[in-house]
């Protein structure tokens, strides 16, 4: 049986898992791949903390560079994230001739282009199956299973803090700040939780979705991103409830006729379909092709053992195609015409609407004036509860509205006289699935 | 640019599929495979139905065995079904050296072990993606992005008809005789509804899934199985409901110490889980591995676009191999030390049971002293509305109990004069995800 050695570049939380998991599942994986799969090489700065895995003799190093130029490596699993000498290490094993296994996001979004194409001139494969969704195969299903597929709408829950923190919202119906603590605390939110919960961490995978779903290479800084941070609030999340959707941060990707929609926005999505069922820390992604109808692929987005998992699976594919004498030859493909990205204002969508009224006759008429006159059109609007402080809540739903039309609307509301709190709004998306 | 030609064997409801996505969308498959698909030959007996796709000149003929033989075809995709000709044809093009794409799960069953070694003493590809879950890449996960993992469970909703009429029963409080017929008129059921109603067609998948998972090759025939017709009713699944949750059609696979648990029951799964939230014809597989948890696949298991979705995916993976003069090593692992399959009677499972009793003092006592005397422990027994004609329906939840001593206990309790009608007893499956 041929064996092929794996070098793991970064020995933290996923490299560990990965060591872990080539360890301990080599005959699972021998029996799956006819292969011999071996660890060759584990290089890290900090070759003494246990990580409890039982790494054998000599394979535990500090010099990256010489585990990638190591004849024992044949695959090089880079996680040491970041685009400074993770970069540079990439590119040696990709000279080299040596596939890499990535999961790093940053480094594709800011270097992509160029390693993809050093890839291809040097006929290696280039992975990065866990670079979106962690456990999630939708990478893997985007590429091959629906390789036949034109790719019409794509939904992503993306980012499990998120997804924990409106779970969590929802259940004990306690404000965003207390939950973002707890979730600190139990560890399912960073110090730092901007990348999170202002949704760029989703922002950053939807991008690489929609680079394979449909060849473009957007400027992420210039796509519309809303997190859930200052949007909505407990109050919100109720009314959703109650309105039969569960609010939801979603990556939002829809090929419209001339142009992409692709944007991240806290989002009402029916409570009975499947991505409304997606609760705490979990993940899903889930697709509109031609032929497919929707499909949707669910699991962990995050983690030391479910990244590995993912990890794993792509070390498995190169090493298949290395011992074949092959590699994939397109693995991100650009399309020759990419769509524009259709502008945050240009965006359809249906909203929800939650307005703060004086109570007194002739407010709710102005306030939906205000409405018709920009052009939006009304489906409900009930006012909700009794009066509280002279002021009455009002949620309004509306039919499918130009963004920019909304908000005009919204900030002639606001200007009433007979408005109290600014006006909160989220976009609803309605499937059958 | 290299072109692979593609010939289609059966211009049936899929084969017609796999033709328009391969005529249709074939600069998307160029795009993503750098590989030129040519749909080189389409084989049936009848060539003169509109099947509703343009197909090119010269391509139809009558003769399958021609077109596998035809220098223009490079792969053979077999979608004729059956275990007769299909066979026959898929045989010759292996021997040929050509790569075989197949959906027929019949096939696979029959002759499965066979037509492999054949395809591995070829050194060619035979892929068969949609024989399990239609346009779910259930298989293509199991084989590739969870190659690195141990399975621990898998549970499948997998015939998009039982799930029809169960989520019908669920909505409009229907017998099931009711709603199959409304099925079959809708065309969601056949005529004969026998393999889907009765488990089988579920069975047969979940065979196949446990094939991947474990490397065991199951006697089908001697697999527990259990389907949706005259094992439940309405009120079962009203009752289910009010306790939180769902009665699906669940294929069961568990690796328990020294067997496996493999079969087929209508089970109670959590009403607001993923698996819960599957409803009308869609399909779902979820599965528990060492690294990756929970993942979950779903989208629709059945349906000409869907079906040819999964086909046309193999195909491009075949088409890849092929330009690459590469094959897959292995394509369905046996396990060099297979499980043996749990029995029946061993099968450990929380149950609902629904119980007829008098409506008299001591009627519960003997019931539950039945249970007792069988070692299966009660965590709640609810008598259910008014009695009606003397007797009382009473719900009892059990903890984890042996299938052969909860058979004994309601053997027992049917033999009690204050028993009514049988009880009905649906296994219970308690899960976060």
């Amino acid at each position: 049986m041929k064996q092929i050695g794996v070098g793991i570049l970064g020995f933290g939380t996923v490299g560990a898992g990965v060591a872990k998991g080539l360890l301990e599942n080599a005959d699972a994986l021998r029996e799956r791949t006819g292969l011999d799969l071996r660890l060759a090489r584990i290089a890290d700065l900090d070759v003494t903390t246990d990580r409890g895995v039982a790494v054998p003799a000599g394979v535990l190093c500090t010099d990256a560079f010489a585990a990638v130029r190591d004849p024992a490596t044949d695959i090089v699993v880079e996680l040491i994230g970041g685009t400074g000498v993770a970069r540079k290490l990439v590119e040696e094993a990709l000279r080299a001739g040596k596939p890499v296994v990535t999961a790093n996001k940053k480094l594709l979004a800011e270097a992509g282009a160029a390693l993809f194409s050093l890839a291809a001139e040097k006929g290696v494969d280039l992975f990065f199956g866990a670079s979106v969704g962690g456990g999630i195969p939708i990478i893997r299903s985007l590429r091959d299973g629906l390789a036949g597929c034109r790719i019409e709408k794509a939904y992503g829950i993306l980012n499990g803090t998120c997804n924990y923190i409106l779970t969590a919202m929802e259940k004990d119906g306690a404000p965003f700040d207390e939950v973002l603590a707890q979730a600190q605390k139990l560890g399912f939110a960073e110090a730092d939780p901007t990348l999170d919960v202002d949704g760029f961490d989703t922002l950053h995978k939807a991008a690489i979705l929609a680079a394979l779903a449909w060849g473009v290479r957007p400027d992420v800084h210039a796509l519309p991103v809303q997190g859930i941070r200052g949007t909505l609030d407990a109050a919100d999340i109720a009314e959703a409830r109650a309105l039969g959707y569960r609010v939801k941060l979603l990556a939002i990707e829809k090929r419209r006729p001339g142009a992409l929609e692709l944007r991240v926005a806290p989002t009402l999505v029916p409570a009975e379909s499947m991505l409304g069922s997606v609760s705490g820390v979990f993940n899903a992604a889930m697709v509109k092709s031609d032929l497919d109808d929707w499909t949707l692929y669910y699991g962990r987005g995050a983690g030391r053992l479910p990244t590995a998992a993912t990890v794993i699976g792509d070390i498995a594919e190169a090493a298949r195609n290395l011992a074949a004498g092959t590699h994939r030859a397109v693995a991100l493909p650009a399309a020759a015409d990419p769509l524009p990205i259709l502008p945050a204002g240009d965006v359809v969508s249906r909203y929800y609407v939650r307005l703060s009224l004086k109570d007194e006759p002739g407010s709710l008429a102005a306030a939906t004036g205000a409405f018709a006159a920009h052009g939006v059109s009304i489906s409900s609007a009930i006012q909700r509860g009794a009066p509280e402080g002279g002021f009455a809540t009002v949620i309004v739903l509306t039919h499918e509205a130009r963004r920019a039309d909304l908000d005009a609307a919204l900030a002639a509301i606001a200007a009433l006289p007979a408005s109290g709190a600014a006006p909160r709004s989220l976009g609803i998306e309605d499937f059958a699935s």
